[in-house]
């Protein structure tokens, strides 16, 4: 939680953590500066101090509604640190900041670094300050013992906020099957009142504009996929597709609070009409694996135990899975779920490069569970996914209930 | 322009460029990649050849998409370097990496960065690999001549998705317009039917719902400030503000296409009702000084000319400005204007900083002119935007037009 930060910089031997970029889309300022925008800022958080907020002349309204300590790049005029660098960008820029690192006495501080930016200037400006600041250590992680571990466990209120998420998205999920049972079938396709096909761009455009009734985005795109497509868990769907009857729809969708805020993450699996034999046995053993799985979940295991777990049970029904053959595109070839917040993917992780110390479903944690099976020569994909919490009391519940059902009832023509 | 980047490369002499990230709302992957969904990815474009496109297994369809060279990051087991690293993730990606980078034959390159990612993981990833190939050479641009260079000048099919924004966003503006007038005034404030005040938030909303209609996303926010927060440039207006007659309204709309392509951007200024004596006097000064500058715009001259020129013409009418006080917060308070394309601000730079034989407005350049005059102790901002492309044979056109029109007529109670 965010209160643990400074005992996490103190056990990481780190002084100031300096988060760059707009606070819009950028999970790490976002966590500091809550709905404020703007486009362009820098916050340095030192130990045991509250952090400071560094915003443009023109945004000074909106870096005042964080309520953070603030200050104006204007203190540092530009001009002067371009004058005494000759008119060099790079090093005019890097002046400027080693003036305000000076100020905030972080001249002999190990720093790391985050915010979700582009990289090729910030890089620049760091290996000049690397130069400039001989005695300062920047440095940034593969796997960030410091922020992410304080957000891998959330308040209250931030629990409430996935679960508001977790109700626009189900919501949204219902007005899609209701959409399709609205269209009828002919050739075995779904058609539209003017009996032109229905398609997967269509379908998704609707998605789009119910989740932006409802004030969230899905910046990041949804997974609305159909047969062999929905078999390779990443592909988004082809916008030019139609809805043939009695094909695996894999339906992920998450979404985010507008700006860039915390994310629902959630999936069915559908057939429209009716479902093959060989379709619905998949579906079934999907559902019995993530039932049992969900059934076992224990406050403070560890993630991967799960995840092992799914592997057993599917192995025992004789698929393959990553942990059989880690790269296989066969079977269950995926991790069981991902912690997720203020990113889609947080800690805990569950796959095989989990950490045992750290990837434990401890009170707080926020993640998913979604055991999936694919076969693509098959043509058939089958992923279940929702999203679960683990309350302060110890207790784990999923943030928004939604039938699992498999087959959508559409008009026969 | 595209073609241009191996001469540009050659120039600056670098021999590659690296760029990291996911394909959705990441430009500079977006420009190789085009409307594929990659979660994340890494594209090596090598001076004289084509690029090639490393993809998780789960996304080899969208990779094929791309219809670049790929190869899976699994030709690289994740574990082997695991093993060999023990179990140390920083080293293990670290060495994985070097071994992509050795059979690019790029063991001894300088390798220019991109990409907007998480800062902290690939910053670590980078610093690694200079340790291992301390032959190799990392850099970043404060000020880049190469990639920000190509994508400054635009070919027919970009301005064509650029112009296409613009007819979005235009009606987009028009469905606002229209959507306040249906409402009626009393008490000098907007209410809807049911007698309620209509606010900022409900507006932007409504916005948010045009903009999904049409396949567009404003993931960069939108500005509908009213009153003094018209008045401060990036104050992007209060949800909760009420629609108050005779006050200047700033709507300044930069909304791209879906999953982060091309811009478009434009501003108007509004009053609801009525406006007063003062609002319409620096309205009509900013709307003589956008017509005179637009009315001389010739291809291929230094945008800055144009910036200064904007500063003398407010100068003359008794306005302070940038120019005669560069952290000036009344007055002129901004540059003239931007280019833009898959960012909302690219080159040209029309502001002090720009560069003389960069910014200039060479056919295929896209940029907007903006002039405003904000006095935020009086209430009043004003701002009209436009944005305009150098055509191939020298002429300047305007993206998208639409009426400058200040007086929003609304129904009397």
């Amino acid at each position: 939680m965010r209160k643990d930060l400074d005992h996490l910089m103190h056990t990481h031997n780190v002084d100031a953590l300096w988060i760059m970029g707009p606070t819009t889309h950028n999970p790490a300022m976002r966590y500091f500066c809550g709905e404020a925008s703007l486009t362009g800022a820098d916050l340095f958080k030192r130990r045991n101090q509250p952090p400071t907020l560094f915003y443009r002349s023109m945004e000074r309204d909106e870096a005042a509604k964080t309520g953070l300590i603030t200050r104006c790049y204007d203190d540092y005029p530009f001009r002067t640190y371009y004058e005494q660098a000759n008119g060099d960008i790079s090093q005019a820029t890097a002046l400027r900041f080693r003036k305000m690192l000076e100020d905030l006495h972080l001249e002999r501080s190990r720093i790391a670094l985050y915010g979700k930016i582009e990289f090729g200037p910030q890089f620049d400006l760091v290996k000049q300050l690397q130069t400039l600041m001989p005695e300062a250590e920047f440095l940034g992680f593969a796997d960030d013992p410091i922020l992410l571990m304080a957000m891998m466990t959330k308040d209250e209120d931030e629990i409430e906020r996935i679960r508001q998420m977790g109700r626009v998205t189900t919501q949204v999920v219902a007005q899609t099957a209701d959409f399709l049972s609205q269209h009828r079938a002919k050739g075995g396709i779904l058609i539209k009142s003017d009996g032109e096909p229905l398609t997967i761009g269509e379908v998704k455009r609707r998605i789009n504009l119910w989740l932006a009734e409802q004030g969230a985005e899905n910046s990041e795109g949804t997974i609305f996929a159909i047969g062999r497509d929905a078999a390779i868990p990443h592909s988004t769907g082809n916008p030019h597709d139609v809805l043939r009857l009695g094909e695996t729809i894999v339906f992920d969708i998450f979404p985010h609070e507008a700006g860039g805020g915390y994310f629902y993450d959630f999936t069915r699996t559908w057939c429209l009409g009716f479902a093959t034999d060989e379709a619905l046995g998949l579906y079934e053993q999907v559902l019995s694996v993530y039932r049992q799985v969900v059934q076992e979940l224990a406050p403070n295991r560890f993630f991967k135990f799960y995840h092992d777990r799914t592997c057993e049970l599917f192995e025992a029904m004789g698929h393959p899975t990553v942990r059989t053959n880690p790269t296989t595109q066969e079977g269950y070839v995926h991790s069981l779920g991902h912690g997720l917040g203020l990113h889609v993917h947080e800690y805990p992780v569950s796959g095989a490069y989990a950490n045992e110390s750290r990837d434990l479903l401890a009170p707080g944690t926020v993640f998913t569970i979604e055991p999936g099976l694919y076969y693509p020569q098959k043509g058939i994909g089958v992923r279940l996914e929702d999203t679960y919490a683990v309350l302060p009391d110890g207790q784990i519940t999923c943030l928004a209930e939604y039938p699992p059902d498999l087959v959508i009832p559409v008009r026969a023509s």
